[in-house]
């Protein structure tokens, strides 16, 4: 029998994602996010969802574009300090001690010191209460070679950081449990 | 200096969920995603993509409900095969050995041996390409007691399951990082 929590956003666990957009003045800003994931595989794309309320989806609304900064596990510090500050009063990347790279292929700023970045122009945008679901179409991922083994991502050296909304916690990648479309075998006849 | 990987979709990880909904014969079907994630706070949604092709997409498009099932780390077997067989010519549940319950506020079954449940009502179709995303209102989350402390879920108790699909692989939950909303005081001036 189980327990009714009641209708609440209890995902577990979530991504913990960095987005960043230019503003109108073209100062980079960033904000992170539970909300999100990938959508689709042909065209690529992920939805992120912010509120309006935030600076950052003003500045995807005018600017069309928006990156997706994955972060490490020893960069959890960063990515929550992300999700406190608003880029309205703050520069959050002088505070954090970070940099913003310009993206070559979408008008967003990346953050250079995460080691894996979705480059996104936006495609979609759902308005669907408190917040905005925001389509991008990817237009590249690009990662840095300390995460990689034989050119793709090696995701034991990614590790990168999860969140539990249910219980405001963050947390690292856990054990290898198997291969996909391979353990399931055990049940085909 | 980064390295282009190309436009695909590398996330990492992203959610392990099997997606249940009846077929039009009121038979239960299973499907396990791994694009999707919580989309909106209030109403609380979660959206889903599937492609057009499957067989749980025609269910849900006909019922406009489906639950979110989540399973433990040691239920990844169950859920690889949900993602590899199709309701069209096979009873998963039998196959796997486990049994469909009936929600009582929407029209889908669930997972019965799965510890965390999402019903939802679909409100929102959007068409992306391959895929087309569902977004659902969540009417209820049910939790096996077993997974809760103090009513609450304890995402050490749940494990769950994550994917990479850049990889190919499951990993379970890894070490607690530090409490979100928090550790990013260290950089608040």
């Amino acid at each position: 029998m189980k327990t009714s929590l009641g209708a609440k956003t209890l995902a577990s666990p979530t991504p913990t994602w960095v987005v960043c957009a230019y503003d109108a003045a073209g100062k980079p800003n960033g904000a992170t996010i539970a909300w999100g994931g990938i959508c689709c595989s042909k065209p690529p794309c992920l939805a992120i969802s912010l509120r309006a309320a935030t600076y950052t989806h003003g500045c995807i609304t005018a600017s069309k574009a928006f990156t997706v900064n994955v972060p490490r596990q020893d960069q959890a510090v960063i990515a929550d300090y992300f999700g406190m500050a608003s880029g309205r009063d703050t520069d959050k990347f002088a505070a954090a001690g970070v940099s913003a790279g310009k993206s070559d292929l979408v008008s967003a700023p990346y953050l250079q010191e995460f080691p894996l970045v979705f480059e996104c122009a936006l495609t979609h945008v759902v308005e669907l209460g408190l917040h905005t679901q925001f389509v991008g179409e990817i237009k590249d991922v690009k990662a840095d070679p300390e995460i990689l083994t034989d050119g793709k991502i090696d995701m034991e050296k990614l590790g990168t950081v999860l969140y539990s909304p249910a219980t405001r916690q963050y947390f690292g990648l856990g054990p290898l449990l198997g291969a996909g479309f391979s353990i399931g075998n055990a049940y085909v006849k």
